[in-house]
C-alpha cells in the first residue's frame, strides 16, 4: 500500500513536470520534454515523497510540486553539464546539446531552472530559502569540479567538498522539505536531513566508481567522463592523486587512465568509503519512528550502493 | 532630496550585490564581481526603487534587495548572452566568457541566477511568483530570438513578442514589485506596471537601433551583433524583412548589412515606434498621483529614448 502511494506520487510528479515545462516556444517545450521524459531514476523526488510520509505527512499531493521542483533542478544541471562535458548521450538518448546545439541547450537549462523557481514560488519562504541554498551550493560544487578538472588533479578533501555541494545538498534539501511540509518535530526533520546528506555522498561516490567500471550501455551514457575531467584521481588509498591527466599525452587517454585506475586498488577504497557513508545514512534513519516509508528509505540506501546504473 | 534617496538606494543595491555574490569559490566570486562591478546603467533597480517611492513607499531599505535581485537577473542573462553571441566585450570590459572561458561563464551565469533566487526567497509568494514569471518569459524571449537568428529573418509581430518577453517582462516585474511592496492601491500598481512595460519595449527598440548606428566605444560593446543574429530586419516600414542574412555571403557581412539597414529608412521607423511606446509609458504614468518620484520616472523615459549608450 505504501508502494502504491509513493508510486502514485511519482506519477503525479511526472504529470506536473510535463505540465510545468509546457510553453508556446516549441523548441523549449520539445527540448525540455526530451530530457524530462528520458526516464531518470527519479531518486530525488522519491526522497521528498518518502521523507514526507516517514515524517507523518498524510496528504501526499501537497508535497508533489516540491518533489517535481527537486527533480527539475537535477534535470537543468544535466543539460548544462552535458554542454560542458561535450557528452553526446544522456539516459541512453541523444543529449540536448547534441540534438539542438549549444545555444539552445544553454537556454533549455536556463528555462528548466526558471521553471524550478516557478514551481517553488507559491511555497513559504522556508522552502524557497532551503531550495535556493541547495541550488547555490550545486553550482558552487560544479564550479569546484570544473576547476579541479582544469588543474588535472584533486585531493580527497576537495573531492568531498565537491560532492557535498554538487550532490548531497540537493538530496538533503529534498528530504528536509518533505519532512518540514509534514509538520513533524525538529529531531525527525534533522535525522531525515542527515540521512539524505550521507545518501547523497554515497550516491555520488558510486556514480564516480561506475564512471570507471560501469557498462556504458547499462548506464545510458559514456564512461570515463569524470576521469578525464580529473575526478577519478580522488579514490586513491592515501588521498593522493593516482594519475595526473596532464601527463597523459596519448590520443585516447581515457582508456589508459581507466586501466591505471582499475589497477590501483582505488575502486575498492572508493566502494569502502561509499559503504561508510551508507552506514551513516542508516544510523540517521534509525533515529526516526518505524514506518513503511522508513523501510523504503532504508532500502534506497542498498539500491544506491549496489546499483549498476 | 528625492535624488538623494534614490541614489542612496542604488548605493545600497550595489552593496547587496557585492555581498550576495561573495563565496569561497574564488572563481565564481571573481567572475561575478567582474560583471557586477562593470558599471551598468542600473536602470532596472532604479525602476523598482522609484516605483516604490512613487507608490507611496516610505522605507526605501525594505525594497533594496528586490531591486538588487532584478539587476542580478539582468546580469545573469548578460553572461549567458555573451556566450551565445561570442561577444568579447561587455560594458567596455572583457566579457566573462572571453576571460574565464565558456564552461566557467556558463556556471557564473547559473550562479548569478541562483543568487537571484536566494535574494528573493525571503519575500512573500506574491513577489516570487512575479519574479519567476518574468524569468521564464525572459528565457522564452531569448530563445525566440535565437530561433529567429538561426532562420535569418523575422517579422514585426515576432519581434514585438521577443522584446516583450526578453526585456519588457523584467521591466514590468521590477516596477510592479516596488509598487506592491509600497502597499499602494491596485490602480497605481497597474499604471506603474504598464508604464514599465512600455518603457521596456522602447528601451529594447532603442537598443536595437544603437546596435546599428551606435558608437562601439560609447556603448562598450561591439555593434552589429543583433543584426547578424537576424534582429535588424524588424525595423522595416512594411513589417517585412529588409535583409536576409542567409543571402549575405561575404566574409564580413555585418558591415554590408548595417549599411543596407541604414539606407533602408528602417532606423527612422524604429525610432518612431520607440517614441510611440514612450508616449504610452508617459500616459500610464499620468494615471498616478504627482510626486518627485513620478517626475523622475517620467524623465527616465526621455533618457531611454534619447540615449547614445
Amino acid at each position: 500500500m505504501l508502494t502504491d502511494r509513493v508510486d502514485d506520487g511519482v506519477i503525479a510528479v511526472e504529470e506536473i513536470l510535463s505540465q510545468t515545462i509546457n510553453t508556446d516556444v516549441n523548441l523549449l517545450r520539445d527540448a525540455s520534454l526530451h530530457i524530462v521524459d528520458s526516464g531518470g531514476k527519479r531518486l530525488r523526488p522519491r526522497l521528498t515523497l518518502l521523507s514526507y510520509l516517514a515524517a507523518g505527512g498524510q496528504n501526499i499531493s501537497e508535497v508533489v510540486p516540491l518533489a517535481a521542483a527537486v527533480e527539475l533542478v537535477h534535470t537543468a544541471t544535466l543539460v548544462h553539464d552535458d554542454i560542458n562535458d561535450h557528452s553526446l548521450t544522456r539516459r541512453g538518448k541523444i543529449s540536448v546539446h547534441a540534438q539542438w546545439g549549444r545555444t539552445f541547450a544553454l537556454l533549455t537549462g536556463d528555462y528548466l531552472f526558471t521553471k524550478v523557481y516557478e514551481l517553488m514560488a507559491p511555497y513559504d519562504a522556508t522552502y524557497n530559502i532551503l531550495m535556493a541554498d541547495a541550488c547555490v551550493k550545486l553550482v558552487e560544487g560544479e564550479t569546484l569540479q570544473a576547476e579541479a578538472a582544469k588543474n588535472g588533479s584533486i585531493d580527497r578533501e576537495t573531492y568531498k567538498l565537491i560532492i557535498e555541494r554538487k550532490t548531497a545538498s540537493l538530496f538533503q534539501a529534498a528530504a528536509k522539505m518533505g519532512a518540514l511540509l509534514a509538520g513533524s518535530e525538529e529531531s525527525i526533520v534533522e535525522n531525515l536531513s542527515q540521512y539524505a546528506y550521507f545518501l547523497g555522498l554515497a550516491f555520488q561516490m558510486v556514480d564516480d566508481v561506475l564512471d570507471v567500471v560501469g557498462d556504458p550501455d547499462v548506464l545510458g551514457k559514456p564512461i570515463g567522463n569524470d576521469v578525464v575531467h580529473g575526478m577519478g584521481a580522488i579514490v586513491n588509498q592515501n588521498g593522493n592523486t593516482v594519475l595526473d591527466r596532464t601527463k597523459v599525452t596519448e590520443k585516447d587517454p581515457i582508456k589508459i587512465m581507466l586501466a591505471q585506475l582499475r589497477e590501483s586498488g582505488a575502486i575498492e577504497v572508493a566502494k569502502a568509503q561509499a559503504s561508510e557513508w551508507a552506514h551513516h545514512a542508516q544510523v540517521a534513519l534509525s533515529g526516526i519512528p518505524e514506518s513503511p516509508a522508513r523501510d523504503e528509505l532504508s532500502s534506497l540506501i542498498d539500491l544506491v550502493v549496489h546499483r549498476n546504473r
